[in-house]
């Protein structure tokens, strides 16, 4: 490996400079993604591992990232179970299935990775091979919640009626739905670890909408189960749960080498919440990369400060990059992360 | 005044019962209210003095809610500064000449409320006469930001990404906007004092986007303007920020005699972080009213056990009411909270 610093930062190693990736590096702010994306639709690009590896580099090539992050989507391993997905256009995922009662969840199936979503393993090692040892490859999965909400909503949701209700008016349906979606974001992982991912990241991307007595009785002991099975993985696991500040210690409880926090708390409040014991990863706002390139390096400073080159900073946003992002402002992200936390 | 729990509460004297309102409990959800809503548009209701106070009025009396609030909507004192506002149909707000350059803002107009918003002043008028002493009135505006943010981005938005870029790349110019804006709020809502209103509340629907460090410089200023200039007005003010519980210590700074919470941080945990010395209004899950009584009256339980009886606890919503709650949940939500918190 050339350039392992993101992985001995997961392991709060000390490091000569802090490593830094970009929720969702691989995507539409960038012309080489958009190359490829006009000619085939978002669903072909996962599903083709050619495809997905080589936009899983652009950003590697582009700009100087410490990890290459898989591109996929998080809902992929969800078909395997049986749930019916399209992208449509301009409207985001689609389940034409969403799952409403006990028959429904009775009916989803565990996946096999080799046979449900060989694309994206294939693109793993394809990645792998390409990358040859320049960076760490970091997969990735939905957590069980984020998961759930999508499956239950039928796509994305602004309040997770049914999401909410179905835990508090059938909590035996719920907690077997978590279970079993649990079961396969576990194995679904286990299959990128073998097949060449040298860390992973689990995306609560929607758990802030809950209250924190909530999260505790239907989330963590589900998210703890994923965590707890990954142990032995011999990779590092970063769990990040989005906007959800206020669960931060909840999501420690529940486990991961690095915890992912969004822009809306400060660095240093977040580790000190968490405990130094274990690695963080943060936090920008990613609409500060549409602030002038002096603008984006005094909010960088700041970060880094708050880090104060503890061992076990990762830098990243504090969610995935907006599409309208210029990329120049990003190539100086990377370049005033590295450069301001040089030791 | 038959039932003045409410403002003793605000004033954190001690109380028989916790009292009860709940944000948006003028609205959709209720029977009453959509019976008027089928004839008439969303401004029509709003400008409408006799509307706007018979749906005022709807909650106090089918609810027995301990303080009515006056049914308005935050963007209102917006058109008097020369924008053009328009309800389109499912699609909320639209803002026609946003906000975007210095010119822009030079334009802005202050508002005289006699002049500009009449029809507001004549509903807080009309609502006192006929609640006679029954319940206070509650008059409310939007806080500086959330109102900044429709006018620059020209409605709802998800990133905010304009109203950040002119903070951050025209700072002179997002100051200059705030600071006329601040004004409006404030003769705003002094003339709805001067009209009958016995607590104003300041809405930051939107400010839980900012970074802690991004709310201390451009917004911090601004709130806490608006709520200096109110502490002489002989009402209660209540300063909520929405999806922001990272920021409420800074929330507290700006100021406000009661702090509203959302329900996304534990209650005990926010009255310990902003500290004794002020009141707290919050925090169920407005979602939590679509779950069975059974359930809504646990969590009624559990947040009333936070509060501890210490004076000083208004019982709300984490947010506005949705519109698919059954009101018979609303009403079991609000008999819940008086019951299980009598002294």
């Amino acid at each position: 490996m050339q350039n392992d610093v993101f992985l001995r930062a997961c392991r709060r190693e000390e490091v000569e400079y802090t490593p830094v990736w970009l929720m969702r590096q691989a995507g539409r702010y960038m012309e080489e993604y958009m190359a490829i994306r006009r000619k085939y639709s978002f669903l072909e690009m996962c599903k083709t591992p050619e495809l997905a590896a080589e936009v899983t580099l652009q950003p590697v090539n582009r700009l100087g990232v410490d990890a290459a992050i898989l591109f996929a989507d998080i809902l992929l391993p969800l078909e395997g179970m049986g749930i019916d997905l399209e992208f449509a256009k301009g409207e985001g995922p689609v389940i034409h299935n969403p799952v409403c009662s006990e028959e429904d969840v009775k009916r989803l199936r565990l996946i096999e990775p080799e046979e449900d979503v060989p694309y994206v393993l294939e693109a793993v090692r394809l990645v792998r091979k390409e990358l040859d040892g320049r960076v760490p490859l970091i997969g990735f999965s939905g957590a069980p919640f984020t998961l759930a909400s999508y499956m239950i909503e039928g796509g994305g949701s602004r309040n997770y009626v049914n999401c909410k209700r179905m835990m508090w008016q059938a909590p035996e349906v719920w907690h077997a739905l978590m279970e079993k979606i649990s079961k396969v974001v576990v194995s679904y992982l286990k299959a990128q670890v073998a097949a060449g991912a040298q860390a992973v990241q689990v995306f609560d991307s929607w758990v802030g909408t809950l209250a924190p007595e909530d999260y505790r009785d239907y989330v963590l002991p589900h998210s703890r189960y994923v965590m707890e099975q990954l142990k032995d993985v011999g990779v590092p696991v970063i769990h990040f749960a989005n906007n959800a500040s206020t669960l931060l210690e909840l999501v420690r409880e529940a486990g991961g080498d690095v915890i992912g926090v969004d822009w809306r708390i400060d660095l240093d409040e977040a580790w000190r919440r968490i405990g130094y014991d274990v690695a963080i990863q943060g936090n920008l706002d990613p609409i500060a990369l549409m602030a002038p390139p002096k603008v984006i390096e005094e909010k960088v400073k700041s970060i880094l400060e708050k880090a104060g080159n503890r061992p076990g900073h990762i830098f990243n946003l504090g969610h995935g990059i907006n599409k309208e992002t210029p990329v120049e402002h990003v190539i100086a992200l990377v370049e005033a992360v590295h450069k301001y936390s040089k030791r």
